[in-house]
């Protein structure tokens, strides 16, 4: 087997996807060439489109294979809201789950200067430019609740804050359907200090 | 995103992985195209040339780029020896931790009626052609130790035993540096029964 080098090629192929590594590297290549070849043919297709296709939404760096996404050419949509996510997948979460009709802005990321991802490499010049437009009248942050997400958060509130645009957060509390008894004790303390009045 | 055909048809096809639901489908997808679209570029171009490349050998079975593979032309391998596995996999295993010699018989599987799985599917009707040309000595079953995988043993056994070919199973019982009081139950009264002189 050790003579084969087209497997082993797959398998170190397969090693780039998040959460594989040898020994599941190796059973999708075993899987892939004895079960299902033309599973194995339609994702080389696949990935090969994507790959050439596939690039970022110039208004809003989300990923897409057209220069503006389908969300932000969409005249339907409310151009006067704007969520700031960190990442494409959050986009489809939130597009799934809630009925949420503005626009969205992608960050690369978040503000984390230790990996090197300054105000920049994240692109919030772009944002601070769509900002100064004047078009949005809310920005809705919906970075995620960990400390660099929320410095993220907190950077772009000042922004909006100097062009005069209100700038809101998503709530964070006990989840819908949790039980008390097992939450973690920082989003309940969280939950605490962020009451609203019934 | 929900008008992205071609990062849907990606998330689809990234599903035909063992292990990989919807949600590390989207993981996947975002990671290769945000972070490391060289990787997705090698990816769909190893796959691509390993299902045109690699098809079975002739001889044993196994996955192999050639008519017959390494393993079966290479003349300093013990003939007399063979190896009967279930997958092109075990056959890695066995070459990585073992000093075995002799030449492997891959069965596409093992004997599962209630699958569809009778001899002819696995390919046993090809390895008694092998025995009957006399040239194999002794088979060594590797098949492994669950129901299915003893009953294609003990069916191989007898196949071998018409042929007047010796026929030995591999050892089963507690793991090299296991314990005995983690070890499961059936493994355990394995060993005990499968007992040798000291």
């Amino acid at each position: 087997m050790q003579s084969e080098p087209v497997l082993q090629d797959l398998i170190q192929a397969l090693r780039c996807l998040p959460g594989v590594g040898q020994k599941s590297a190796q059973r999708m290549t075993f899987h892939l060439l004895e079960r299902d070849r033309q599973g194995a043919f339609k994702l080389a297709q696949s990935l090969a489109e994507a790959v050439d296709k596939i690039g970022h939404c110039q208004t809003c760096q989300t990923l897409s294979s057209s220069d503006v996404c389908g969300l932000c050419s969409d005249q339907r949509r409310d151009q006067q809201l704007l969520c700031v996510v960190e990442t494409p997948t959050d986009v489809m979460a939130i597009e799934s789950a809630t009925s949420f009709k503005g626009v969205y802005f992608v960050l690369n990321g978040r503000l984390s200067p230790l990996d090197g991802l300054g105000p920049a490499e994240i692109g919030l010049d772009k944002l601070a430019d769509r900002i100064k437009k004047g078009t949005v009248k809310e920005i809705i942050l919906a970075t995620n609740p960990t400390v660099e997400g929320e410095a993220t958060a907190h950077y772009i509130s000042e922004m909006a804050k100097k062009h005069q645009v209100v700038a809101t957060r998503i709530a964070h509390g006990v989840p819908f359907g949790g039980e008390l008894e097992y939450i973690d004790s920082g989003t309940l303390s969280h939950a605490f200090s962020g009451r609203s009045e019934v």
